[in-house]
């Protein structure tokens, strides 16, 4: 963790809260400590590592408990993930899609190249093509957030002039998410500041209108 | 099979050959014989039923000479689709990057939704994830002779004036690949015409000459 030494949402608690639960009840007050235990336990350990048993040393919770809440490791682990990246890739918009959607990129690859958290994600993806039951949690909880993410930002642009309208925002979430992900999981290739600087260019360029392209030619 | 039932290479045999042996030696011709027989039963199974014994059965091959040749059956299964696919993305270029851009991934394309394909490349990327011997072996068949092709392509556009100088080829293709690699794998979502249109225009216009998209522009 670069910010802090746990998840402590503060300001940022309602976008991030994925239980959903009233803020202060006990249930969401346990649900929130597994999770931020769970999370600190994926930045230090590999995926095989972070096992029910060690979340219920970190957090204090019981097994059964823990059992009864998330019937699974896997499920435990894919929304303690999903919680802490929706805190740390909670940017402040600029209102420049170049910009924000830049900034976006390195919040998410901060979490990523945090740790082993990368073995995390990976392990998460594999269980993924595995199970079709998993596989719609990880699009209902993970992706969709991450998806969502990318589209505010391409939206606003949208909105201020930035992004054609006939831009297909999904396919340029696609090419962005995809390629991290590519990165990630299959090529091994660092994530690196020069790479994620050429690929939101590359977006950027792909769905720019004419008109703020030129803007940001003549700002140079 | 679109094209033919069994995978003979015929002219494109020098390209696709992931034997590298003299055609025409005993061992080049059952290599070509079990390749080609696994790639119609990833065609036709999901890729838990692609076993050994199928093969063997399948092919006329004893599973002991199987064996000796692929140590594991993933390692199988990765040759004959990167053979099938080889095969299968060999396409006339007619050095506008464009349109050479947009066949390749509708031959990929072609590839990935035949049959039970997809569940075998997603797969096979859980392998990947999963180990990291396979991994290395996957980035240095399958990936490597996917990212070349799309390579191939784009340095052809940068020689024609097509592409910019500046443009970093692997970061198109981390984008191009990615996203369509995000898809089969992540969202689900269908790997569509118009999704690989707006794909290829997007990465276009992240990488092309002012000149080529005007002389493009001019041209419509």
């Amino acid at each position: 963790m670069a910010a802090s030494g746990s998840y402590t949402p503060g300001s940022k608690r309602r976008a991030a809260d994925p239980a959903h639960l009233p803020a202060g009840s006990r249930e969401s007050e346990m649900r929130q400590r597994v999770l931020s235990a769970t999370a600190e336990l994926i930045d230090r350990f590999s995926y095989d590592d972070v096992t029910i048993d060690a979340v219920a040393r970190a957090s204090g919770v019981s097994k059964s408990t823990l059992y009864r809440h998330w019937p699974a490791r896997r499920v435990l682990v894919l929304e303690a993930f999903t919680y802490k990246t929706n805190l740390l890739t909670h940017i402040e918009e600029t209102g420049d899609v170049t910009h924000d959607l830049h900034a976006y990129l390195i919040a998410l690859t901060r979490c990523l190249n945090e740790g082993k958290t990368a073995s995390t994600v990976a392990n998460l993806l594999a269980e993924a093509i595995r199970s079709k039951e998993f596989s719609g949690l990880y699009r209902q909880t993970l992706l969709r957030d991450r998806r969502h993410g990318f589209l505010a930002i391409l939206e606003r642009g949208q909105e201020q002039g930035q992004v054609r309208r006939d831009a297909d925002l999904g396919t340029v979430v696609d090419a962005l998410y995809g390629a991290v992900h590519h990165r990630l999981v299959a090529t091994g290739e660092a994530i690196s500041g020069p790479f994620l600087r050429r690929l939101s260019g590359l977006a950027v360029l792909g769905c720019a209108t004419p008109d703020y392209l030129e803007r940001r030619r003549l700002d140079r």
